[in-house]
């Protein structure tokens, strides 16, 4: 796979301009890229600027570049997304997708068919977690980490805290049934819940309502949490973001 | 997982509103739904209409159900869709993925980073491969089968068949670099190619827009080809469609 993006971490940096790397980077550079001296990568600094490293040097064990940093990180999406917590496998894709989409905020939520289960996998270890969210920023050339927030209870979060978060927000629910078509895309802030593999219940779609989300639909067709995702924030927001 | 359509074929049917299952479909049922007499799902025929199925008679071998088919199929897409050949893992979800898109015409075809172990992976045996479509369709309540075209030279197709394919079409390649925006949604016949990971080089984006294509980009992220493809196809496509 092409690595879009080297993310690189201030303990990388020896010298203002200069980086030393040794890990699951540079073992891609070397076997993947076969990266040789006078090569350039695209580099960006987690939650910095973007720009272009050139290899300075390049050993068995490590390589060196030198770095140019002078080019925003793409636009975050101005987005607060909420999801029931998908299935372990799917989770790791999701948390790779959200964040090469440019999703900076998202809820993992508990909903009723969301499986207890669920919230005991080794994915939601922030240091497991971060690993693919990582992956999906170098994926889109971004640098900024999204935030995740665990939320394991479903009614204190929609009841506590979720009407805070939608007030002045375009505040929507994925939901399949008795629903809006998705609106235009906009650029305006907003908040989507996205149900788990076979939606919110009738009960929980009545409670995200009366925290001020409207129901939007997308079609005649049912898609996966994996797909859907994609899809809605495509249909949401302008190609500029 | 939900099924959300029971896709029935013709084989399935013991009378004309009566039809008999035993396969990994009645296993489904059976063990995830708890299947009861009196329960009803949402049924289709395989390239046919969809409807309702109620379990009239249910064993430990094989369950019954009476059909009523009176509804058309979710519409398919304008689409002929062109991929450059996915390495196996991808290629799996990707036949599901448009599937459940609603792509009815899917050319995978050969391309400079396709590596060559990829055009033998047992998925794209036909029996393998509709495996993953009827899993798709399943998925969005679809019956119409897609049709998959290989093309292992990728010369001659571009050369000889896509000119025709793509003429009186919106068409389009997918490349990140010197392409305009992705245009806005339409329902006009559109002809989309899709390359593999790390894209086209730039020979072939040169011979396909020979053949007419010409370059959209998705804004500032790069996205694997699992994400641009519903990205692409929500960005082109009205949601009705």
């Amino acid at each position: 796979m092409p690595v879009n993006l080297i993310l690189l971490y201030v303990s990388d940096f020896i010298d203002p301009h200069r980086v030393r790397i040794h890990d699951r980077r540079f073992q891609h550079m070397r076997s993947v890229h076969q990266a040789q001296v006078g090569e350039r990568f695209r580099v960006g600094v987690l939650n910095g600027m973007t720009g272009e490293g050139e290899v300075v040097a390049i050993s068995e064990r490590q390589v060196e570049l030198n770095v140019r940093l002078n080019q925003a990180p793409p636009k975050p999406l101005p987005l607060q997304l909420i999801m029931a917590l998908p299935r372990p496998k799917m989770l790791k894709r999701t948390l790779e997708t959200v964040a090469t989409l440019g999703v900076k905020d998202l809820w993992l939520i508990n909903s009723y068919r969301v499986d207890k289960s669920y919230w005991s996998t080794p994915i939601l270890r922030p240091e497991k977690a971060r690993e693919h969210l990582l992956l999906g920023l170098e994926q889109a050339g971004d640098t900024r980490l999204p935030r995740i927030h665990l939320r394991k209870r479903f009614k204190p979060f929609v009841e506590d805290e979720l009407p805070a978060l939608a007030r002045n927000t375009r505040a929507l629910v994925a939901h399949p049934y008795d629903a809006q078509p998705c609106p235009a895309p906009t650029s305006e802030p907003t908040t989507l819940a996205i149900g788990p593999e076979g939606g919110f219940i009738a009960y929980e779609v009545e409670k995200l309502r009366e925290a001020g989300l409207e129901a939007i639909h997308l079609g005649p067709r049912i898609l996966r949490v994996e797909t859907a995702v994609p899809v809605l924030l495509s249909r949401l927001f302008p190609l500029e973001l």
